[in-house]
């Protein structure tokens, strides 16, 4: 009978019962399977959804030669700022300098056919580098391949997320568990690298005993490297500043001459390249030195030239003489393998809508899934370790007015030239410089005005940022954000597992909930009714009002059976009273006798008044829905005892309720 | 003005808006934070909280000699039932056999002082055991250090959430996930067991390749192993059955003959010590074969006698020539250092409550936290690795008629009495034997029959089951269980995220929430609202009618304020309609010049035509609230062209919204 009312009532459930879309939603999930696979299919093979998955269908036809023209200025600058960056990210990922560089290109490449933003470009961030570092540790010192797996499985469930249309995940996570995050990152990053700047050796790795060691350590600091790390910091951080200087033009001023304009570009460029300037300022700096035989620079030293061969990511390790096999790899990661690829989502989609909004065009987000997601896999393919976003390289991509995706061409044949001819002259990079442009960077990441904003605003939302901050530090970075998801899902959750009551005891307890009755929440309802069973000497009957529940789960009528032993020992009865026609079907389901329906409150108090439980039909009650005027009642099914329920077009099955006796009289 | 506020609504809200539960809770953890903890810690301190935290002073003062008896024959019995079980769980866990009898005893001492239900017993288990494998999986064979460290973490954090009352976390696991998480669980130790019925050596341990191998290798399968184990396995399984023989005794039937009673007794008797019995019969096979020199059967052997010594447990393990540190320890257990505890509190808990309501009596659950808590802490200074409540161990508790959570002494101490003088015996158990025990004791945990009852009653809830249960063997059970957590989740939250939604557009469109507007639906109503704004060619302003919106989080705000551009671009504007004065004392907060705000939608349309965003005030709206008799407006404020928000008794501010125009007549 469920069903045949269903259609009556979607109607005004759509509306009135935001927990029946997830009911609808189950529904569809557990019946219309089949169809909805097919229809699945069927959408992923015609056309319209190919050039949905190939948004470079949409723009290179209109492809012009002046798009062809900003797009290589955009490509190479940001090719500038990759090389530098990459070479320094890969000391958080504790890997190779060149692996950097590895994980530089493919993403490029691969985001100019799937990609949806045009200034987005894909490479190594600094966030995924430190995640790198934390899940992808790999027991033999500086063996890249728990970092080439991560790519590969990040690239993967990247891609079935977008595929289950998961992206709905990342909205979970909530600003300020992200802003904690990031600032924690950002922090971790920054004290990391001071080591570098100072030219400390074996410094333990740890957040605390680094900080330890570096104190214990500090005597041994090379002044050399400290100097050119502190200059280069100083440096690249203020030329920084160059590329966003406001000259503030007013309109009514006069038109600016050639000579500024130049002299404004020159500076942005400066501004831009600023990390390529240092490094090969510094590089420049060590070869001379080591020209008169001052070896005093920590330099990058010999790194393995060319491009990565293209090869599969191997799935096994050679430690010493143990083999490490992929399982022991994958349980080593753990949980790596699901915050790796849903941060690197995260972070890509936040810039890539970021600079939609800013440029006026719009994503789509469940498409960069797989945009990113191909992009790991097909990087992990040439050694790289997870790619995303990156927010620095996009706004450069952005200012040097980049027009379609094609720029990552570029970047990627600039990197690639780079592995191929400048890999000899990385030896003189001192690592120093690298720190400093490491840090340049993070510091940047650091948000604090944020804490200021929501101690104004929102004091409570600072719960979730700091815990986040905070365990990043205690725990580990990456269980941090776990920590902060954690805490603010339980915020959201909280009300579903704690709703408000209304215990009202008269002759017979009335208990009534402000809200649906999930899982979370049996338990305290459980106890609710319990209380109010023996609230006073003798036990008593309990209404519980329903009208508030539109959908009930299995947990939910298993907390109700529970309850049963309790209503037999003390002889009292449960009433579900208001129910909604269909939560009432669902009841019938589980077919519980111990527990009468009635259409109200009053009602049920009425019903447990005149003693229903004496009645023949073992206290079965008669459920009449709808309005007086279509009462029908089987016969048969009264004869049996059994509950008759008789459908009508209305939401709750008011008004009448008819014991044995009443309905026989009809 | 917000806070003068509050009181007022305050009462309203408590039965209108959930989501104030959430506010409300929040409020007081971001303000009240001192008081609360002032209040804590005087409670904390009181006699009162003292008896709470000893439940032991609510009946020791009572115990009676008949307790005594009850209580020492039901220990005692236990004891016979620990034994078998320990050792053999012991190889669940991969550990020496007398670990499982280490984890018995401390567990049951502590109980008796901190446990609030009297059937409990605290000891390894099943499940604790195979977790143990799965995240304590110590790199040196058969070390415990990794147990017992992680025995110790689960004991803190379990004793955190007792006094954060974070109990509430288990309430998130619905039935089905943990149905199919035991299933799982029960199969993947049982098909472990194989190899020791049939006396296979060398097998994988993960699960597939497990089964691979005990194929490829069935021709070594040891015959008198072989037989033995099934042998066992037939009998202890059927002795099993005898505990719960039903005597189908009618009232009416003759009073049964004291021999009958005496026979039922020792049929009960053999059922419940059908472990035992089978174990020692097998060893003494085993060691009357050995006397014959027949030494065909594979044999526990030699292990440590005595009683463990009482030490902190070790936080560092020498691994050959390398030393494991504590945090790579943490970090090789991962996400396990949460799991673990968390399925340790609902394994007890749900025994706990499931027996309370057999035998009639309430447990405290937050109470039951602190002593699983203290229980895993003192037993992990006598090596033992996680414990829990038992099910079969309390049921033999209970039917051997326990008074107290006494009983717990006599079985700890009959633990310590076998380790002290019977270990030289337990050389001669087989361990097919031992495989035999523990198939027997997890069969019984897959639970098939729910299947039909779901496929029956709720098809929806089979897919959290099925999910969990095929996950835990595809990614390994212990991440088997995050699957079905998450899932059940998403189902919750789902609705949360998506929001229904209702878009009608004329010359201004408006868009309507069906509830309240939480951080995770902000990206789907952003949408919503550039759709609306979009919806033909020119670009229209937009009404968001927030009538159903309670709260407003920073997330949310930031969702809006990243619209303005948007807004600003296409010289549209956005209106909130309907808002409670609540949420727009935190949306001025937030001060969004941008935003307007309106009492209701047909208000916010008149607004929109009359494009008040023309006014010298540029933009603002000027929010009278309150009934009309007792309208304040501050001039002041109207001069410098600011929100001017009069409070009023009412939850909206209803009825007039006066633009500058309107309010310079006041």
């Amino acid at each position: 009978m469920d069903s045949e009312v269903q259609p009556l009532l979607r109607g005004e459930w759509e509306q009135d019962h935001p927990v029946t879309a997830q009911r609808d939603w189950l529904r569809m999930g557990a019946m219309k399977v089949r169809t909805v696979f097919k229809h699945y299919f069927k959408e992923t093979c015609s056309v319209k959804t190919l050039k949905k998955r190939l948004p470079i269908t949409k723009w290179l036809p209109k492809y012009s030669f002046h798009d062809l023209q900003s797009d290589f200025i955009a490509g190479i600058t940001v090719g500038m700022t990759v090389i530098p960056q990459g070479l320094a990210y890969a000391k958080i990922a504790r890997l190779p300098p060149q692996y950097g560089l590895y994980s530089a290109f493919m993403g490029c490449f691969l985001y100019m056919f799937f990609g949806t933003a045009k200034d987005i470009t894909l490479g190594p961030t600094a966030i995924m580098s430190l995640m790198t570092e934390s899940f992808a540790d790999s027991p033999v010192e500086k063996d890249p391949t728990y970092a080439i797996i991560l790519c590969f499985m990040s690239g993967i469930i990247q891609l079935v997320l977008g595929i289950l249309h998961l992206g709905i995940l990342v909205n979970f996570i909530s600003y300020p568990v992200i802003n904690g995050f990031t600032s924690a990152a950002a922090i971790t990053i920054a004290v990391g690298q001071i080591k570098g700047i100072l030219g400390l050796k074996n410094i333990r790795r740890e957040f605390i005993p680094q900080i330890e060691d570096m104190i214990s350590n500090i005597k041994e600091t090379n002044l050399w490297d400290m100097t050119l790390g502190l200059c280069s910091l100083v440096l690249v951080h203020n030329m920084k500043k160059l590329r966003t200087i406001d000259w503030k033009d007013r309109p009514d001023d006069p038109p600016i001459s050639i000579l500024q304009q130049v002299c404004r570009k020159i500076l942005w460029i400066i501004g831009t390249g600023a990390n390529a300037v240092i490094v090969v300022t510094a590089a420049s700096i060590a070869a001379s030195l080591l020209a008169y035989n001052v070896d005093k620079l920590s330099l990058t030293g010999k790194l393995k030239a060319g491009i990565p061969s293209f090869q599969p990511p191997k799935f096994s390790l050679q430690n010493g003489n143990t083999t490490i096999t992929a399982d022991q790899i994958f349980s080593d990661m753990g949980i790596g393998l699901i915050i790796v690829p849903i941060l690197g989502i995260i972070e890509a989609i936040a810039i890539g809508k970021a600079f939609a909004r800013r440029n006026d065009y719009k994503i789509q987000p469940n498409q960069e899934l797989y945009a990113i997601g191909l992009a790991n896999i097909a990087s992990s393919f040439f050694s790289a370790y997870p790619v995303t976003g990156s927010f620095s390289r996009t706004a450069v991509n952005s200012q040097s007015g980049v027009r379609t995706p094609a720029s990552g061409v570029f970047t990627g044949a600039l990197v690639l030239l780079a592995l191929q001819v400048l890999t000899p002259l990385f030896y003189y990079i001192p690592t120093a410089a690298l720190s400093a442009v490491i840090i340049a960077a993070v510091i940047q990441m650091i948000d604090y005005k944020v804490l200021r904003i929501l101690w104004k605003y929102k004091k409570i939302d600072l719960i979730p940022l700091l815990l986040t901050f905070v365990s990043s530090f205690l725990i580990g970075i990456e269980y941090g954000i776990l920590v902060g998801v954690g805490i603010s899902l339980l915020i959201l959750l909280y009300p579903m597992a704690r709703p408000k009551t209304k215990v009202s005891v008269g002759g017979i307890a009335v208990v009534s909930l402000n809200q649906g009755l999930q899982f979370p929440a049996i338990e305290h309802v459980q106890n609710k009714i319990v209380e109010a069973i023996y609230a006073d000497k003798t036990p008593k009957s309990v209404v519980l009002d329903c009208s508030n529940i539109s959908h009930i789960d299995y947990s939910t009528i298993q907390g109700i059976l529970e309850l049963i032993p309790d209503f037999d020992r003390n002889d009292v009865k449960l009433v579900m009273a208001g129910l909604k026609l269909s939560v009432l079907g669902e009841l019938q389901n589980a077919d519980i006798p111990e527990v009468l329906y009635s259409p109200s409150v009053e009602q049920a108090i009425a019903m447990l008044q005149e003693d229903i439980s004496n009645m023949p039909n073992g206290g079965h009650s008669v459920v009449v829905g709808g309005s007086e005027e279509n009462i029908k009642v089987h016969d048969r099914d009264i004869i049996n005892g059994e509950n008759v329920t008789v459908c009508a077009d209305s939401d709750t099955f008011s008004p009448a309720i008819l014991t044995l006796t009443d309905s026989t009289h009809l």
